[in-house]
């Protein structure tokens, strides 16, 4: 938190009407940094990540880490009450976060037209998978067709086996952070505008997977270049790659960063000759007899055990690390000294740990004040409290089911 | 660009003199949505991405995208006259972007204590591997080394293989985006304070990766779960996996987002006797008897064109999509609709086409001004029309080595 507890996002209200991963992460991202960010949720059942698999007491631990920091409140957009709160906290929002087909929010009276009649400054960040426009823009999405539609899939996998999917939300992961850039540069220029006028980001799950791809679209381009599956290999490194140690442990090694980097790698597995070999002594040699340097890295470490070869190559200023799982993250030293993992209360289930806040601000950090609440937490406090509703009109609207 | 042509961020001044790739990524981003981002580079070659593999003409594709939109000047700040250039620029400057080892900035001689006695509103963004603390802050770091200790590489690949490393620069990818986010709440923090003070971001490439990973570490802290190697199937959704197509095309199913799902993919297959079977109605079912539900979906996509299995899945709302490779993500007309690849202008090798700025801002929208510049393409620009030294001056630093 900052100097005064608030983080460096503190006063802007941000209602996140969206479900599940990419869209409620761009939320998340908000609320770490210390807006308040208002889940509005429909009352049965509330967000689909509440009751997605890998459940920890009666909710799963996707709603644990997504709603975090938020407030939750619950409103069925069906009944005319409830879409009149919402239109009332949305005429004094900054951003609301949306993430219907489009369309949808048009059919239910919230086009961003009339939402900017109310509130002329309201950025409203639109979250699909193929975007607003062109011919995709109705279909289904999920994560999956963007990553095996992005090129990552494909190039995911050995030669010898077929295109494999990322074992997390990649996709959506990405398009968290991107989605919270694109925000703050829309507040941004709301800041620096005479008028303050908001406006509409269009955010295509796809487009955010693809942005951070590299230079592929370049390299077809220009070099009819297409990244094949090559396991753990690469084209910028050689040696790069995952190898078995003596006690069965993966560890890797990658030696970009230029020439000297593969040279010192060399010379701390007491094969300084290779330096000079005109299979070793350059990239391109290397890249091109990466079978022979492959299995001359596998000889040495497959002689040595994992944190002798990782003590030795770091010593030796090269690069290298073991393959971790989450068990080996938690145990860490350095993790540990950083503060990665951090315990967010919860009101059922005791702390849950999860990934801290990142980066670090110096004078304005963010923190992780709770864990994903439960449905509706914050409805009396935002009815009653915020906008003014008489104790008998919230029972009114829980018994009718509009919260 | 912006109703004046240049975008939400025109006015603010980023010095980048980072390099590679997470960085260079995060002023990229900066870049392309208007910031005026001056790239400041050693006189002897640059920018390592400059001179990476993957050439077109004589600089590498890395560095025509991650040099867009910027301008390019030469400092050797072993010249005490480039370290005051530099100090000139930075004492005007709203970021400051680098990537040196913990440390290394103060035995520069630019520290951030002595650049804000300068300019207290400078926002430094110091991005590094593992953070400017902690045991591992003074390792040499590579995002292969984060791919392999952030839990990534542990989980990618099948069962019966080694854990793999992504084909890209994911780690780095990732960092831009979260790099540019951080930028923007620190400058937002800045104008709402009263002293108008900036402060050091301590950006971790290793911590971007994690914090994008889902809830691994809350689902280890809570439910002992270790995400394993398992292909292309995930834990949120089954079936999840790639098949192969009787064209020997492969293609992605997903059905995540509610039962409906998974049952209306049965339906479209001709298989609506699944969505009662007792090993298929359920997801815990499915996930229980996930090698039965894969047999049965590669039974059925193998007797069909994948061009026939998207169509047919697509139109009964299931999720579904080929493996595209780079090649097919160039002829696609729904990314051509969405303008998802642009061509950059180049100094030497004509139009270089590469994505294209994401996301889709209404009022104030991005855009690809230039690919990479050449060296020290800006240095007349900058030192004589911006900072005013004469052409003598200039010409004896030339000489001089220093820029």
């Amino acid at each position: 938190m900052s100097e005064n507890g608030a983080g460096p996002l503190a006063g802007l209200l941000v209602v996140d009407m969206a479900s599940m991963m990419a869209a409620p992460g761009v939320a998340m991202m908000l609320a770490d940094f210390g807006a308040t960010v208002l889940k509005v949720e429909r009352p049965d059942g509330g967000d689909v990540s509440r009751s997605a698999p890998m459940r920890a007491g009666s909710t799963s631990v996707w709603w644990r880490l997504l709603g975090r920091n938020k407030e939750a409140v619950t409103l069925n957009l069906k009944d005319k009450r409830a879409q009149e709160i919402l239109r009332r906290i949305l005429s004094d929002a900054d951003v609301l976060i949306e993430n219907n087909r489009p369309g949808k929010l048009e059919a239910m009276g919230l086009a961003p037209a009339a939402l900017h009649a109310d509130n002329p400054g309201l950025i409203i960040l639109r979250v699909t998978g193929w975007g607003q426009t062109g011919p995709y823009a109705d279909r289904a999405t999920f994560g999956t067709q963007i990553e095996a539609m992005s090129g990552f899939a494909y190039a995911n996998g050995h030669p010898d086996g077929p295109p494999t999917l990322p074992s997390f939300a990649l996709a959506d992961g990405c398009t968290g952070y991107l989605g919270a850039f694109a925000v703050m540069a829309a507040l941004w220029a709301r800041e620096h505008d005479p008028e303050h006028r908001g406006q509409v980001i269009d955010l295509s799950i796809f487009e955010a997977l693809f942005g951070m791809l590299g230079p592929q679209a370049s390299a077809f381009d220009k070099l009819d270049l297409v990244y094949e599956r090559q396991g753990s290999r690469a084209p910028l490194s050689a040696p790069r790659n995952v190898y078995r140690a003596r006690d069965g442990r993966y560890v890797a090694v990658s030696t970009s960063g230029g020439a000297h980097i593969a040279h010192r790698t060399f010379a701390a597995m007491g094969r300084g000759d290779l330096i000079a070999h005109p299979h070793f002594a350059t990239l391109e040699a290397r890249l091109a007899h990466i079978d022979e340097v492959d299995a001359t890295m596998q000889e040495w470490i497959g002689r040595h055990d994992a944190d002798d070869i990782v003590r030795a190559l770091s010593e030796a200023g090269a690069s290298v690390a073991p393959i971790y799982s989450i068990a080996d993250v938690f145990r860490d030293p350095h993790f540990q000294a950083r503060e990665l993992i951090v315990a967010a209360p919860s009101a059922d289930i005791g702390p849950v740990k999860m990934q801290n806040v990142v980066p670090k601000l110096s004078r304005t950090p963010g923190a992780v004040r709770w864990s994903g609440r439960p449905l509706g937490a914050d409805n009396e406090h935002w009815l009653i409290e915020r906008l003014g509703l008489s104790r008998e009109e919230v029972d009114a609207l829980r018994r009718d089911g509009a919260i």
